[in-house]
């Protein structure tokens, strides 16, 4: 019985890349080192570093006047570094709040002394539906605005994205970066921890318009944009083994077919599961229908001690880490590009069989 | 064959250990899930990450009044995190300034607004021996001394203590933390980057006495030492891969016999190889005698071609990555924990003949 893994981050990857980096873990292309006991400034490394600018490049389609920065902290080191780095004329930001890490994303900046004006909510919807901006955005008001491409606890994803009058957007695009196709142009700034559709938690992506960055006084290294951006990610030593694996990811996508086939197969993944979820009488989705994420899936019968029984029933067949968050009850299932469609079926099955059982 | 890796850091790890991650990689005890897929939350992670704290605190002898914390950002994200976390009530720290490191430690304080008073320097000496302090420090004056305990590129260690006259001594351990014994109750805080003495790039421990941990407003959380510990170092997805290598690492160490026993093979590792050096005709290590690391190792011939070719000589002879940090130039052999003895006999052995045949 195979294992499916639907957890929402850390989470699957691709079982040829596991299977390379076990392969080669002893002894990187026949050095006699391991990938975690090399040089970032080796020959080997730079070409590592290197591939996977390249290659998230050609799938993200990145414009050369974006710089693409190797970072650490995941989001929440992106919640401070952003404002640190871009609300430096205006020291306020707008945040479209459509769930928990848009909320923490204003709070961090909040509490590093920003400005945070919340320019739509779906707070008191649960964010089943996805804000828009209550009112045009004035020009000249503020630095940034905020939004989460995907809501990885809510199940939401902006599709389109909102009409910015002008104003930067920055787009927290950590559940769904490379699952569906966004125009990097539409954005100032882009970031996403690597541990949910990317690779092993421990290095986060930047992509930011060069014009953009610039020298800021009593500004962390780690945090800094214009010095990763001048140190090609190299100033310290980075993450090397999260790069590597993240780079064989990469590769893996390119093979796949890229981005627009990633978005097909995670419209049909999650197509699926919609589909089932809205014919069944046990479960449902509670996100509006445009709204929706195909990425994560939150989905649950109303009754928490039924919901317990599904996980542990799915658990049963092998469909793991199927646990709402505690914020929303009820089930998830995160369906990131290296989960197959067999894993949906599978799940679908199971789901379908426990309705059954349960009539 | 053998290769053998002298590098710096990123470094080599125990051979056991490298086999170990390479066998669980598809499925970490028999979970059919990678540890680069494993969630933080889960019950595998949880064991992990406090198995790893437990053998940290029993191979350091860490008191329960100092926390461990597990952070992202290597030595220079604590070379801010030290002075924004401690450095609140004089703004002011003195520092030793022992070479590189600690160079770039004060500088990143100063950026950061802190004042940075050097209170002895051996750079007239090319800091070929350590500083002391030029006067004793003032009590009340300063929110703590920074040492680098073991200076990487210029090869020096400190093996006894500067009298601090009470106050706090903060130290960056990076390239010497479990090589040699030091006395936790001696510093307030210790950090050190894993990627030379202890796991891959991309974990950074730092171990803190708790009551010099507040809070500190406009903070980025993913440098507040109080967050961390209130949330034992999963405020956010921590670098899990990283953890679980240190984690085997530790364990390895507590099963050759801990700290006391590491050190006895540094000194035997280090002492065959200055030994040899100070006996050259042809090679010198530049170091004061009781300044000399146990770790680093950095010599030369004083002819830049000629180090090219024993640099050359020994790759062929599977000793690897031996080129000196260009500020020192000539040759630097790192002997970190990993290193076996007959690494350092090939070496010396290797070193041995070209001398002879260039006599």
């Amino acid at each position: 019985m195979p294992t499916y893994n639907f957890a929402a981050g850390p989470a699957v990857m691709p079982e040829p890349v596991i299977n390379q980096i076990q392969r080669e873990l002893p002894s990187l292309g026949g050095s006699g080192m391991s990938i975690t006991e090399i040089s970032h400034r080796s020959a080997a490394f730079t070409d590592i570093i290197e591939r996977a600018e390249a290659d998230l490049r050609a799938l993200m389609d990145i414009p050369d006047d974006y710089a693409v920065l190797w970072m650490q902290g995941g989001g929440t080191g992106q919640f401070a570094a952003a404002p640190l780095n871009l609300a430096t004329t205006h020291q306020r930001i707008a945040l479209l709040d459509s769930g928990h890490w848009a909320v923490r994303a204003g709070d961090e900046a909040t509490s590093l002394g920003f400005k945070v004006d919340v320019v739509g909510s779906t707070k008191a919807d649960h964010y089943h539906t996805l804000p828009e901006l209550a009112h045009p955005l004035t020009a000249g008001t503020y630095d940034y605005l905020h939004i989460t491409t995907n809501n990885t606890i809510e199940g939401t994803a902006f599709h389109q994205l909102p009409a910015t009058n002008g104003t930067t957007l920055v787009g927290d695009m950590s559940s769904n970066i490379l699952a569906e196709r966004y125009n990097v142009r539409d954005f100032g700034l882009i970031f996403a921890g690597a541990q949910k559709n990317l690779g092993p938690a421990g290095v986060t992506i930047v992509i930011v318009r060069r014009d953009l960055v610039h020298q800021v006084s009593h500004l962390p290294s780690m945090l800094n944009y214009q010095l990763f951006m001048d140190k090609h990610s190299l100033y310290n030593t980075p993450p090397v083994f999260a790069i590597y694996a993240c780079g064989l990811v990469l590769q893996w996508l390119r093979e796949q077919g890229g981005v627009d086939e990633m978005e097909r197969r995670n419209r049909e993944k999650s197509g699926r599961l919609y589909d089932f979820l809205d014919e069944s009488k046990l479960f449902y989705n509670p996100v509006t229908s445009n709204a929706r994420s195909l990425t994560n899936v939150p989905f649950m019968t109303g009754d928490a001690d039924l919901d317990a029984q599904v996980i542990a029933a799915c658990q049963a067949a092998g469909l793991m880490n199927l646990k709402g968050h505690r914020s929303v009850g009820g089930l998830r299932a995160s369906l990131y590009n290296a989960l197959p469609l067999a894993a949906v079926d599978a799940l679908i099955d199971c789901l379908y069989h426990f309705e059954k059982d349960h009539a």
